[in-house]
């Protein structure tokens, strides 16, 4: 499982994304899941990816290919003139490898699908982000379903769903995508530490900000142990039951 | 799709269902969930139901005919002499009804499996609860795992895991539920209101507490609304997150 998280701001996009995968629960490993590519001044993008290991790899692999070639290979995300281009690129490389791995190789006990978010800008447009689905096509985060999950969306999503806000500031973007895999982490085994994070600052088509949030990272800790009494607080904040008078 | 919990307190058995079950999105109905039985001062058993309706009804039907048929008339939860006992017998009922239905009738797009939870008391023994499984077969609730979930578990769990405590009092317990399930409702169109719920207060074999919260029910809109802002409020108040200082 995974589990990954995109957030469009007014300031930017925040990425997040554990690296855990598993295949069993005996055979567990760790893997970078969120990947990048810039050309400073005109660009900047980057794709998470949930799903089966050996097609997300291979997608980025053929993407990242295509950027290192020579100028005439194409298409390439780095060349594509909007970020809606990108989208529809690395969907039909998805869709592609997802066929090719079903058709030519052998009946698999486990799915080859995988699930993405893109995101990023491309000048002179304006950031933007992307689901893309196995089969290739995909939807656009919009005002109104500002935030994508992929992998293991559940657990995490009710603090999402209450505490975002467009207008935040990337450090609560950041302890809120914190809290979010907290309560994904402590529910599902396959979800884990460490984190990597990346901020994408509108119009700076620049990836500078971002990281590794290691298993021991202290912050995560304080805030993982404060979040349990911070609830248990709220909890006991709020009004208490009481039952119909005919209980009484 | 459904939600029921059923927690273990030290003071008794607290279970909440909601009652909406649905065949695709365009196709909702509000049915019954949870059901009891008693015999007072002897025993007092509760059965949530979660999956195929089918299924379950025919369950319910079949435990609930048995009990008010001749006395000789056997087996019955009613006469049975232990909650094991019990369980086994539901267990069994369950296989036995998704055994008939797979085998004897067409096929069908959707599985009749169902998942029930069962809890309650047999004087002289302890309260306890059960999640019996499609197979038939079951596990008993425990002091390290002191509350079940079945149905779409998973948007309510961080809430209950971060603020169930043995010692409860029966209205934090209904405070808890109604929270958790806020955080499943808000996120799934198929779980919602009116919610079922039944109170079992250990050694009393009666099942005089329970009743209904219906959808314009003030006080579960007022810890909806409380919630939020309380989560709110739980988060501003953790330590800000602050970049390493290689990104100033």
């Amino acid at each position: 499982m995974t589990y990954c998280v995109g957030l469009r701001l007014t300031k930017g996009l925040v990425m997040m994304s554990d690296t855990r995968t598993n295949a069993g629960v005996d055979n567990i490993s760790t893997f970078r899941k969120m990947h990048s590519w810039t050309i400073p001044g005109e660009r900047a993008i980057m794709i998470m990816s949930a799903g089966n290991l050996a097609t997300t790899q291979a997608v980025i692999s053929l993407l990242d290919e295509r950027t290192k070639g020579p100028e005439d290979r194409q298409p390439s995300i780095l060349r594509e003139p909007s970020m809606f281009r990108v989208a529809s690129l690395v969907g039909e490389t998805l869709r592609k490898v997802i066929a090719g791995h079903s058709v030519a190789g052998q009946q698999a006990d486990s799915s080859f699908h995988a699930t993405l978010i893109v995101a990023g800008q491309i000048s002179p447009g304006e950031p933007t982000m992307f689901m893309i689905y196995p089969e290739g096509n995909f939807i656009e985060a919009s005002q109104d379903t500002p935030f994508f999950q992929i992998g293991e969306t559940k657990y995490g999503r009710p603090i999402l769903v209450r505490a975002y806000d467009p207008e935040m500031s990337f450090e609560d973007a950041m302890k809120l995508l914190l809290l979010s895999f907290d309560s994904t982490i402590k529910a599902n085994l396959s979800v884990d530490l460490p984190l990597d994070y990346c901020i994408y600052s509108s119009d700076s088509y620049s990836l500078e900000t971002g990281g590794r949030i290691a298993a021991d990272d202290p912050y995560y800790r304080e805030i993982s142990e404060g979040w349990g009494d911070a609830l248990r607080q709220a909890f006991h904040g709020l009004p208490p039951y009481m039952f119909p008078e005919e209980f009484d």
